[in-house]
């Protein structure tokens, strides 16, 4: 059987996974990311999560044809570089090459947002459809946009930051340079912030989390609700933009923001609506992540599979 | 010598064009549009007019292998349909079924923005460039985009509206439901409309049209300035949220209001630096278009030609 390794690399878990031509997987590892090791060490323990996923699958090593690795961006998927990531606080490390060197395997890089559209619209909620829009509403808000099956990179494979759409430009300002961009109001670091701005704080045992957030709004709490209408309300402002240029067939979301379901989406609906052409919004589907923890690894795979041709 | 006829349909004029394999025009026409003859009447005048240009070539009809038309839209495409045009009031118009029957040639049709876009990534300002957002600055604001020298087109063919894109959640309210859209500030009626709420009335002689404002504003008028910078701005704000998504490597403005050039130009600039990240902005490349009149022709022939294969 022939298979390849996709692998997602966050800032505290690697994942590995073993995956076949039909999407299955076959064999897994999970392991802390340890970034304080710094790149070399990191990317030894990247290694050895590829090989214990191996080792899980019960397949020959040969069996293996290819790495298909994600991570978060600025990079260049072409060179197999990390430009800059802040949450590893990596600059300029040629990913591929070192793996290529520690696996013999060659080695394929992308953004991880783009590794999430490509897996979910490859066996996920976009199975089937040719221009899916992934919106990844985290820690921060990232995108990735599928066509005709594969990731649509622009002219230098910087495309597809649907987080940074303004949409107030007098809104806060973000640690960039830029102001009033999606990412700012519906993203898990945004709902925390506007919570907190309106006085609201975990109660006892509770975390400092959006999750917190939304079962205040849950279970009624004025303010907590007017939070996810505002959070709702920019997302459908930014997709608004979005829809517009890109005319998606498929917008899907994934990321824990997205488990906020109506408190967040029923006021975005309402805010397309109001503004998108009808001619814009016909048609177009909207769904929710389906293949949850293995969507970076199946992505990451599946990206290896398209570079065997 | 083998050629196609581009055709650019506009609510005031047809112009025609006999075009052959290397964007040269060898003939052409133009005339009224006559919109008050009704969507009959009038493609009964844009057959006359191709018929006019392949004369005015001294070629042989049997040279003329297609035709392309460009309209304003929204329509769709692979089906050759004109859904609804305000300017001709037209409404489900089959017109390449039309044009075929007319002149026994095979037709197609394009937005055309997307024309505009087409052609100066052919054969003007963008020769060469694989990835190219073209915007027309005109009465409203258009958009089209190059993606390895072809249309993107989206799920159904109703992209780059890049006039749509939302800048100001808090704008004035467009006529179809959306607000704060960039064709309200940089467009040349939002500049008419921003002026006179500025208190600026053309001077005696003068016509009611942003080039009034435009003069005046390289005379030095504050108000005058003070709308350009605007109309700049907001430019910049909507380009941040388009070059985020895209990754353009090079952006083409047309349309009467690119002329008004560092009026409008260095408020955008200077916004998008802002805005932009540097790895977004870096290589991107500015130009305005080249083709002048014969830009919608000179597209529409391109189809043509594409559409040969």
């Amino acid at each position: 059987m022939k298979t390849v390794i996709g692998v997602d690399l966050g800032g505290t878990n690697i994942v590995s996974a073993v995956v076949n031509e039909r999407g299955q997987v076959l064999g897994k590892d999970k392991r802390p990311t340890q970034a304080f090791l710094g790149a070399p060490g990191v990317i030894r323990r990247i290694a050895d999560s590829v090989k214990a996923a191996s080792l899980d699958s019960g397949l020959p090593w040969k069996s293996h044809l290819r790495i298909g690795i994600g991570s978060p961006g600025p990079l260049n998927p072409k060179k197999g570089i990390i430009l800059y990531t802040p949450n590893l606080n990596w600059k300029n490390v040629h990913l591929t090459a070192a793996l290529t060197r520690l696996t013999g395997k060659k080695t394929v890089l992308e953004n991880d947002a783009n590794l999430a559209a490509l897996g979910e619209s490859w066996i996920g909620a976009g199975r089937g459809e040719k221009f899916a829009l992934c919106v990844t509403l985290g820690t921060g808000v990232g995108g990735g946009f599928i066509l005709d099956g594969k990731i649509y990179e622009g002219a230098w494979g910087v495309s597809n930051h649907i987080g940074h759409v303004v949409v107030d430009p007098k809104g806060p300002k973000a640690p960039y340079g830029n102001s009033g961009i999606l990412e700012q109001y519906a993203s898990a670091t945004a709902i925390i912030r506007m919570a907190t701005e309106a006085g609201l704080k975990p109660g006892p045992g509770e975390k400092m989390e959006a999750y917190t957030f939304q079962k205040m709004a849950e279970k009624g709490n004025p303010k907590a609700l007017k939070v996810y209408e505002k959070a709702g309300t920019m997302l459908g402002v930014g997709l608004t933009s979005a829809i517009h240029l890109l005319n998606p067939g498929m917008i899907i979301f994934a990321g824990g923001v997205s488990a906020a379901g109506d408190l967040i989406f029923k006021p975005m609906h309402r805010e397309l609506k109001e503004r998108c052409f009808a001619s814009h919004l016909k048609g177009l589907k909207f769904r929710v992540a389906k293949l949850g923890d293995n969507m970076g690894v199946v992505g990451a795979a599946r990206l290896a599979w398209q570079s065997l041709g």
